[in-house]
């Protein structure tokens, strides 16, 4: 009996050094605090603002806020290692913009085709396969490319704070789901691994697909046309459409999740919203007015007025990337 | 101390009553075998069917599968209590048909339009508010509805072994989602009271839907558009799209499943796929072949030797409805 005690009395206070500290990679400040304080008064029974393990659901953008996004998206590089790869299946491209520039290695040159090349690049690198291979492809391209700054896995681009938050919020029966502009199938392959999220809590960006049996076997094709532009005013039509009611928490780091924001903190009882602010410039890349890619102006011009948390990455994380 | 060991072996050996008869509305024969053989096959630690938790996804169709859907669908009834509702707004319904027949109490009149009539009636019911009104819309309808037949709430008119199914699986570490061919947006305000079944759980067909913020309120706005019909090959297309992954089990009772057990019983390893035959025409109502709701012609065909279940609700089921 003496050993059980004392075993009990050890898991005891192991379990109150984890919830006194869930998040050993925040410094001390009001950011970190908001989201404990958060946590704390929906959880706990009694709180005026508790809620029920059910209706516990926190959103996370992907790029930028749960892994780097700079200097591009990764599923851009993907887009431009499909093209080489693809490209002696498609002698027209050595002719056809933007595949020509790509090949050439001119990316600004293949980007300066703005939305409707990008679109080109991506139907022609996203479609044409079964869903089953499209896993394949993916899977092979997230195990085999390197970041080009860092010579990093992309799946190693992650933020450990951020883990650290989705371990804290599930530890606390949230349910954490990605809602990303990014492609649904291009995350699905890796997230569960890599931030603990199972496929059917990943909201994204996708095509049509259509299913079809070939000599008996039934597969889902993936069709070149846009489904959904997961972005902006898309976030929350998406959260409304995949998850079914409004999230409790919600974050982001760019003017793309503003909406997701927004309409997260327009529900009724406590509501928290965060933006992770890129301003490290020496741990990372600080970015935000004036970033092509995760641009944030108008969240920060207004995070103040409308009580949402701002993460500097400076100030409130000890450490940017995964430990290794 | 001896009144824990006491304890201890009665909480044991109602654990053991229930783990031998999970499913007690069900008679014990070839069907209801098949559903517990294949759950202990899947769930048994060194069995070499096992599944790790994470990928035990159940799908289950609704209408005719977990609830009645005779002699009409529930969501069709809605949308005739609907036009009823809304005609003082819209004096024009008096000479358009179907709105007209269905003003005259003439349904079939109203159907007779086929698709396109339907179409109109349900942008008609279903679009023009936005999601929180249409939520209580939908759940007040729910809460004062009664089936025409039985006189029971439609909540009600749900099948005991169905929920007895449901409860089991997710004893079991399963994740039990609907995939159906109605409104995900009619469903989602009563499911989880139901089913145990969360919004987020919920697939289904839906109408296009747009972010507006109005007066500085953010609201979601329900288009006359339809988005996505959940229904034959768009079952496993939907799958696909919310779930991520391909599901163990799959439960049906309509060639509107067809795809969906197609599917699933196409994936590696183990799977299931069960048909509810509506076989019962005391207790319930027998058809298949040739009814105009639920048909079910090719899945009774291809059942034997594609080994799919078929449940015989006359001779699996000890009761049908949900016990009061």
């Amino acid at each position: 009996m003496k050993a059980q005690i004392l075993l009990s009395a050890l898991v005891l206070s192991v379990s109150s050094v984890l919830a006194n500290n869930p998040l050993p990679s925040w410094n001390d400040g009001a950011a970190r605090q908001s989201i404990v304080e958060f946590v704390q008064a929906t959880t706990t029974a009694g709180s005026a603002d508790y809620v029920p393990p059910a209706e516990r659901i926190a959103v996370f953008d992907n790029d930028g806020t749960l892994w780097s996004e700079q200097p591009m998206y990764a599923q851009l590089v993907f887009i431009f290692d499909r093209i080489k790869k693809l490209a002696p299946q498609h002698p027209e491209w050595n002719e056809q913009e933007p595949f020509a520039s790509i090949l050439k290695g001119d990316i600004h040159k293949a980007l300066a085709g703005g939305t409707p090349a990008l679109l080109k690049m991506a139907m022609a690198t996203h479609a044409g396969t079964t869903t089953e291979e499209f896993e394949q492809i993916a899977s092979e391209w997230i195990a085999t490319a390197r970041h080009p700054q860092t010579g990093r896995p992309y799946t190693e681009m992650v933020y450990q704070p951020m883990l650290e938050l989705l371990d804290y919020l599930r530890a606390n029966d949230f349910k954490t789901f990605i809602v990303s502009g990014g492609g649904i199938e291009f995350m699905r392959p890796w997230v569960e691994k890599v931030y603990g999220i199972p496929p059917e809590q990943v909201v994204g960006s996708s095509i049509k697909t259509k299913y079809e049996v070939h000599d008996g076997k039934p597969v889902i094709v993936r069709l070149a046309e846009l489904n959904f532009n997961d972005d902006k005013e898309g976030k929350p039509v998406a959260i409304n459409r995949y998850i079914g009611r409004r999230p409790l928490m919600a974050f982001g780091n760019s003017d793309g999740d503003f909406q997701m924001l927004e309409w997260t903190t327009a529900g009724k009882g406590k509501r928290l919203a965060v933006y992770i602010h890129h301003d490290d410039a020496k741990r990372e890349v600080a970015y935000d007015r004036n970033s092509h890619i995760g641009r944030l102006a108008r969240g920060l011009d207004e995070a103040p007025q409308r009580g949402w948390t701002v993460v500097s990455m400076k100030a409130d994380w000890k450490v940017i990337l995964k430990k290794r």
